[in-house]
């Protein structure tokens, strides 16, 4: 487990110079920190240089400060492609140094210029109003992740290298960080890893000892437990520890040196041996230094360098604590800014020759804004997939199944390309997307059996019982450049709430800032959804992801409910093409009625809403009463109350309306694909009764529809968290969003059915009690119920499905 | 680590009694996923006597059937308080057929009797409408989650034993769960025991090798791997593994047996020892037996005993096939169902004698049903550590530091009862609950330095950087009987969305389980909230949580917005003393005026909502504006604009009205703390126009008043996703809701200021050009902004505070 030995390559002079450039980095951390006048510190430090407000995070940053050196020595020496994942975001200020010490900071902002009126802008602008953030953050040329909320560095790192044999994704993972789940599993990231394909993370475990204020449990337990936990993992890690940094450097870049070559070994085996691959142990590092290192040893007496009191701001209360002030001053001084910076405030030449140029700086690698290498994908025309509708309700398929075929052709026509993926916890098969075994297999670097099927070192399917680590692998792949789409279960998608946030915020951030490029849409497709967790229950019964999902900035989000197979085609088409946003489609992957033909579902797909000519009897005048629904269940369950108010009382005018694009429904003002008032008064009139059945969540339409004119007589139905395990149509009914409740709704709301309520209403307790006795008696759902359909159409069959329909 | 020789313990009869138990369970529980009739299989199987809709998991069950049965052992022979939580709740026909077979199922639905009618009805029950769910859920006996979502099992057990140190929790991790996040840091949880104090928790990680459609990881890496994992964790794991029941029920006695052994050693060295206690290794069993165990070999010739087609049903559709018919008929004999029950279908003897009794069978152990342990915090008289407020805005505090002493005084009036821990990743001190280290320390089993601060091993403040860890740890710490309180930056509070959800939905279906005694509520304090971020910035801003919360069956979940110290005591107090409720507190922790005392806070508090006399001057007549305010930034805004308005217009009648209960806007029919719509029209008029400013996302206020009286004329400021890091004011700027934009809100709406508007406007642009152009000068907030204050007051202090002050 000892590296050879490559001490060699690090010459004195070498070592003395990185010495130099991490002092830099450092001076430029603390100045980001403190100051925001006397940059140089030409004079000497007053009050008056000092930020009134004292805000980031020291702790972390100069050991970010001290491998960024390090990286730049090794990307020189070997060319590499290298970019640096910093998982411990908060160490803002240690990125934005290292990104202006080597240009890259002033090539993307002009007026923060490397020279001391650019170093006085750095630093006056961190965490500065009108300037940036104290984290990692779209602003930061390198960075591809926000880095305020923890746990995400190693997927994302992964994430990246996939399909790029190239890129070596240094990811620095701090020990703060190490104890979120999210992190604790994604070191098992390497068993999806394929070196002949796959690009490689180089993990670098930081270990400071300390979070904000408590001691780490990996900076804590025996060494030989945390050797063998990283062993259990699949890694050969190399301790790299201490506190004086002659001695840290030269173990530092030794341990890199040796942690190359068994990188360098492994990828020319791999991709150049015939041996079948197996899974390699990965090397990594484990970097023990002192939190705040070669910050104030101690503050008032108290512990401070290699404590958690270095965590923020270690001297703070300059005002009040002349002899913190003073204190500041020697800690600046203690860098030697004088033999770091030319007069003009321009790093020494010798110095500015240790950083790499071009795109090989950290901060300019493009994999970080993936936008730039971003290639459409080839998508087949998806029309081809349509299911084959004669008339509305005149056939029965599941629609995820049939959009398994579409992404099936997608992989294969991008093959090649290599830069498309499918994530998801395991449920691929289950949520019927089988069909995209034919054009590839799971990726699985662990011993195959000859039992096992569709799973291969070189497979497109990724999947691992985790969300998260879902989640982090595609936000690394859209992020660097790729395209992908998760499939999930619909109510443990919010397991994955607080990733999707950061994602959103994100991309919010990086539509205003001019060179970030666009980057691929992150495609959710939720299925196993609420209604139909026949084998599962009240557990997996959870709508509200969209709920969630619509809290996030109107630029940046879309929600779609295609209520079946051809309008889920066109759905999916669509958000492929898309870019910078979320797109949450909602799909039920059971058999079910299809109700469009392909060129029904293009144009209502287009429109968004509709009313649905053919299962309304309103012939273009006025209702009685609109029938709406957003979703494959209530579609269903709308069209059989419409069936039987039709029998009932064929007098009755019901203008039915399907929703697929859920933002249709919000204003202009508040959505860019909001309907204008007019359309929304067209569709849903300015005072007849809405009956509309939602699969979600019912408040959330009216908070969508609050400001619209007929709000007042808007009544929804959906799921109001009651169900268990039961039959399909007896969630509906438990929940009050079935046909019999529907109808009632509307006899309960048009005044001049008031007269034949009575008997109306009876029918439906009537019909409500049989289910009831039916599926106690036989666990399935009532005849009638299983088998209805929509009446066949009395037009020819093709103009069905296209509007032609008449009540 | 090989285990001492322990066979002879188990005689060669008992373990043939063990296997014939295991037998029974495995085949009530084929029963229960297919049979509604011929339970004992007196006839020959048709069609007619199996369920039409056949919905379970049978994959894991086995397994869960064998280690019930060794649990079962262990207890009899040691006479042992042990609990069973069961990771792979999916897993739920073990779980019932285990508790019918030990007569728990029968003391607690005694229409499911021990005999054959019982055995029909638990068969027919299970997955059936009207019956239970297939997971094990509030349903279950013995059980203490809900089973469906996975990875929380191992947090839950050891949240379980904390201070209870006589209960072993065994708790069974299946291999898919064991691949989530939370799952993969729960391992960790060892580091927080305390032999001492804490009872155990037996870890039992099943790989039966497959989930869904795929292998598992912990299943396929090399066992050596395995093994360094977790003795990375700090485990010393033992492997049983095998196929031939005989060779594997030898082994798992044996190894159960060595690991007790341990147990008791470690225990009784820690609480009887003169030495330090060292954190121990504690050991673990890793059981390999194939998925579907004992179920059919292949199907249709494909391999499903040892594979993942077993996972659900392994013989469907048997009108279809009626070789899956016979084939079923098969696998049920093969259990010799004749030789396990007699001809009333009653265990036979031998095999009820295996089981303990009473409170000892682990369906029956009072630990899952932690109602009945529960007793009442003592707490103290919150009153006693009210912040002192002559007048309202007259002084400042900390909101969350003044809570802490409370939590400080609970901790140790407590500390004999062993019945409280604060939890929370690390922020205790971040969110000033700093005085709670005068009562206690955090737990920390690892090596303690003569530098850290407030760490001990028998602390009772826990805090970990895994909000689901922490999450976890309350929730079995709750479930188990006792009292808690986590402390949360509110962003990232939805890293645990779905935890919550599953603890919501868990405590919805105990009120409906009439013996699931009530247990102590799930107590959230929120704080770092979105309005104070200055030291992070947009990755920490997020209010949404609420939205969440709000989603869940109003009769389990509470949201309170305290907008000073006063209150947030009396919320605090009320929580402490609830059951059965989430309760969500938001509080800010930053010094902020303080506007009510004592008394009027706990008015304020009873009512949940009410108008602020002393901040309105519309004296008790129809007021111009409502200007309504719920949280304590909003609260600071609306008054400043108070101010600002009453000056500029000193003739406009504004209405102050705080909400503290937000469920108090809800009408009565949609929550129980919903207010009638006459008190509602009554504070908020019915044609007044009401400015409001809200914590969280603006919309939320809508969705719970869009029922109101006067809902059109309702216009919310709040969040809505603008943010960086900038100073407090400006956070509020960003987002519209700052005193100066909520006055022009209140110009716009109120028309008899038409005249004035255009001089008013100027006036208010021209304060916020101010601002900007000073905080990006300066980095903070204008002076007339930091020392803005509310008025004193002009009559005597005594009546301040309390509604006696006049405009």
């Amino acid at each position: 487990m000892e590296p050879k030995n490559h001490d060699l390559r690090l010459s004195a002079e070498l070592l003395e110079r990185m010495n130099a450039y991490w002092r830099a980095a450092n001076y430029l951390s603390v100045g980001q920190i403190y100051l925001l006048d006397n940059a140089l510190l030409k004079e000497p430090l007053k009050l008056e240089h000092v930020k009134p407000r004292l805000l980031g995070h020291w702790g972390t940053t100069p050991g970010l400060n001290f491998i960024y050196v390090h990286l730049n020595r090794l990307i020189k020496a070997h060319d590499l492609n290298m970019m640096m994942v910093c998982g411990p975001g908060h160490g803002g200020p240690a990125i934005l140094a290292n990104s202006w010490l080597e240009g890259t900071y002033s090539d993307y902002y002009p007026s923060i210029s490397q020279d001391k009126d650019g170093m006085k802008a750095l630093f006056k602008q961190f965490s500065f109003p009108g300037g940036v953030p104290s984290h990692v953050a779209p602003e930061t040329p390198g960075s591809l992740h926000e880095g305020g909320e923890l746990g995400y560095a190693l997927t994302h790192a992964y994430g990246a290298v996939f399909d790029n044999p190239d890129l070596i994704a240094c990811c620095v993972v701090g020990d703060g960080e190490a104890e979120t789940g999210p992190m604790a599993t994604a070191w098992h990231s390497n068993k999806f890893l394929n070196p002949k394909r796959d690009g490689v993370v180089l993990p670098i475990l930081h270990l400071n000892g300390y979070k904000i204020a408590n001691p780490t449990i990996l900076a804590r337990i025996d060494e030989d437990e945390l050797i063998q936990l990283f062993a259990g993992y699949g890694y050969r890690a190399y301790l790299v520890e201490g506190h004086d940094p002659e001695i840290v450097h030269t173990r530092m870049a030794s341990v890199l040196d040796q942690c190359l070559d068994e990188i360098a070994a492994i990828q020319q085996q791999a991709r150049t041996g015939e041996l079948p691959i197996s899974r390699p142990i990965w090397p990594m590092v484990i970097l023990r230094t002192p939190k705040g290192w070669t910050g104030p040893s101690s503050v008032d007496g108290k512990k401070t360098e290699g404590f958690w009191r270095s965590h923020q701001v270690p001297l703070a209360n300059l005002a009040e604590n002349p002899e913190h002030l003073e204190g500041l001053e020697r800690w600046l001084k203690s860098y030697r800014p004088d033999e770091l910076f030319d007069e003009q405030g321009r790093p020494l030449p010798e110095l500015l020759d240790l950083a790499p140029s071009g795109q090989r700086r950290i901060g300019d690698n493009p994999h970080a804004n993936g936008g730039l290498l971003l290639r459409d994908l080839r998508l087949p025309d998806y029309r081809c997939y349509a299911v084959d509708v004669p008339a509305p309700g005149a056939v029965v398929a599941e629609a995820t199944r049939v959009m398994g075929r579409l992404l099936r052709d997608v992989l294969r026509n991008n093959q090649e390309q290599g830069n498309f993926r499918i994530f998801g916890p395991d449920e691929t098969a289950s949520n019927r997307w089988d069909d995209v075994f034919d054009a590839t297999s799971r990726v699985w670097m662990e011993k195959i059996l000859p039992e096992d099927t569709n799973l291969s070192q070189d497979g497109r399917v990724m999947e691992i019982l985790s969300e998260h680590t879902c989640q982090g692998w595609l936000e690394g792949y859209l992020l660097t450049g790729r395209h992908g789409f998760f499939s999930c279960y619909e109510a443990f998608i919010h397991i994955v709430d607080s990733m999707f946030n950061q994602h959103a915020k994100w991309l919010k951030t990086c539509n205003r800032i001019p060179w970030r490029r666009p980057v691929a849409s992150l495609n959710y497709l939720l299925t196993s959804h609420v209604w139909r967790q026949d084998h599962n229950g009240f557990s997996h019964q959870d709508p509200g992801f969209i709920d969630h999902v619509v809290n996030k900035k109107a630029e940046v989000i879309r929600v779609y409910l295609p209520p079946d197979a051809n309008t889920l085609l066109v759905v999916t088409d669509h958000v492929l093409r898309s870019r910078n946003y979320v797109n949450v489609i909602v799909a039920g992957k059971q058999p079910a009625a299809q109700w469009l033909n392909m060129d029904a579902a293009i144009k209502h797909c287009e429109a968004g809403i509709g009313v649905w000519e053919w299962a309304s009897n309103d012939c273009g005048c006025e209702p009685d009463v609109v029938m709406a629904c957003a979703g494959d269940v209530p579609t269903l369950e709308v069209l059989a109350a419409v069936d039987i108010l039709r029998q009932k009382v064929p007098s009755l005018k019901i203008r039915v309306v399907n929703v697929v694009n859920l933002m249709r429904l919000q204003p202009p003002s508040e959505h860019p694909n909001g309907l204008s008032d007019k359309d929304f008064d067209e569709i849903f009139t300015k005072d007849k009764p809405i009956v509309f059945a939602y699969h979600g969540y019912p408040w959330l339409i009216h908070r969508l529809c609050y400001r619209r004119t007929n709000h007042a007589n808007l009544h929804v139905r959906g799921y109001k968290e009651e169900g268990t395990t039961s039959t399909p149509f007896d969630m509906v009914v438990m929940n009050d969003m079935d046909r019999f409740h529907l109808a009632a709704d509307v006899i309960d709301r048009v005044p001049r059915l008031a007269q034949q309520a009575v008997y109306l209403k009876q029918y439906i307790r009537d019909k409500l009690i049989d289910h009831k006795h039916y599926i106690y008696k036989y666990g399935e759902d009532m005849p009638e119920i299983r088998n209805w359909q929509w009446p066949l159409p009395v037009v020819a069959a093709e103009e069905a499905g296209d509007g032609g329909r008449e009540g």
